[in-house]
């Protein structure tokens, strides 16, 4: 099952040189199994799976966290990924513009202005 | 703003040829005014927007419903549709294992197997 | 705190004659607790506040009950409640087609089939 | 379907003079297109359609805010809102308090602070 | 990170001698892959950590998908895991009424139901 | 049924001599009831319940409260009730990290950055 070196890889492959250790040392103490579990099983497993591009995966993973809600780390760690991995600032906008069919205006409104925060400071226009 | 026809054509395009009436059908009477909705707004308006593909949209209406939980009647048909704009089986479960991280294991199983009755019933192997 | 007296002449009026009797029998065993503080809390105290009256009560249930989703016995038991107390059929359908905006249209449209199935049952057109 | 000039009377009568203004200039940008959908689809459609007042409006809304939860800046403006179009704060405070039933304490009493601070705000005693 | 032999063994000591393939079975084709992160992940890896016991597992389990809600088979297979490892009746019952503060009426009656469905199917009483 | 001054010293019991009065405080004017609820039935009715002790309702009300999402308000209580009722930190984290399997990483993760703000401020190792 998902092996911690290769989560390291995948996770800095989505998030940039050196953001897997980053993560770790954020979770550090109480939070570091779970910290672990989630670059070995999320990126050493899931994102490692054949059959989606890390495009089509971030589209999903900004899908599943609009709808969620209340998760507005993940969501800015995520759209920044999107970023990362290619998709378009329109792609991004789109994929949450999208959700507001199920999860409703207030949870897309807030995940339009996370997109608007980390386009900010990205220097996205 | 969504325009019924431009809806209707949308609809059909991803659901198949005639599905539009069918789903105002189904839903005449009290439910003829949210029907409508769903067809002027979420495909006349949300779905015809440029920006993603239906295959992208595809990806993140699954991921939106995998989540969200409960919707199984919207889930079965968006998993259909996901198919009929050329997703793979593969690309389809693919989504849905993605979201385990997210949504947790029941949701994702849950999902699972709406899918599994999905491509039973088309003769998916 | 709620009066189990008060909670079922109160549960009675909004649900018809014996209607609490029935509940407390249909929970009964396990589930006798859980449905003796739901007459006396719910309804021996929460419905039985002044400042809202029963009409305005059922459309803050229902508005409630369908953006909570997957809870369709309670919704089904609402509306028939929000009949019963002088909601008329458009009012309770409106005030589920006004949760769209912030519960999205698959939780929506689900409740709606539900209000058809109730309005079907008790003759409503 | 609902037409933007229609949204904004709707929601300056809701919020007050100017506000749809205020919305759009606060959403501009990346955040335009699902502001305007805000003013054309759930004023300019869903508010303006008959069969419920304003003020029922409201308790629906805020009934339905509280149960999503995580939404406190949609849930600020509703309980402003729900001032303007006539709801009493004590309407507004057994609309909150009725949805612990469904809702449980958590989300209940974080909405419960939401409304103090808008009646602080808006000298409400 | 979880190991499959582990999980399974786990897995069959919380729900009985061979369920773990009869899990594996029930999932195969599309499901197998989402299946065996289930056994390898959560029995192989989170539910053999050390630190809490399998009774108090089965308490969180419980509260957590009353809370979560709309995800009856996994509640039905936790309360029977409940008492297999030796939580009584009355526990898994209180749990579930416990989540009442949090999960709201609705759901923990649902949960009650399921209870009471599996208590009657293993003639508890 | 729940009585205040059972609720009074039962939440004393869990949080601390005097909480309640300081949650009653905190809660004033148009609180004032939900918070008298919260201590009544939350505390004087289902805590007072045999059939669990603190530290399993403890366990339950945080795999709750995690799964929920949105309420670190009270998951900072109930995490701090946790370690007052005599949960060790370890069955504190390991009841967290046990919901990654139905409430997913980000809701898991938040609420581990609780907890290791809880245990800095209590001087937790």
């Amino acid at each position: 099952m998902g092996d911690l070196e290769r989560g390291r890889a995948k996770y800095d492959e989505v998030y940039g040189e050196g953001a897997a250790d980053r993560l770790l040392a954020a979770l550090d103490g109480w939070g570091s199994d779970i910290g672990r579990y989630g670059v070995e099983f999320n990126f050493g497993e899931i994102y490692s799976r054949p059959g989606l591009d890390l495009r089509q995966r971030q589209i999903a993973s900004i899908a599943a966290l609009v709808t969620l809600g209340g998760v507005e780390p993940q969501l800015t760690g995520h759209i920044k990924a999107g970023l990362n991995v290619g998709l378009s600032p329109t792609e991004i906008v789109e994929t949450i513009i999208h959700c507001v069919q199920y999860a409703g205006f207030p949870r897309t409104i807030n995940a339009i202005n996370v997109a608007k925060k980390v386009f900010q400071e990205r220097g996205v226009t």
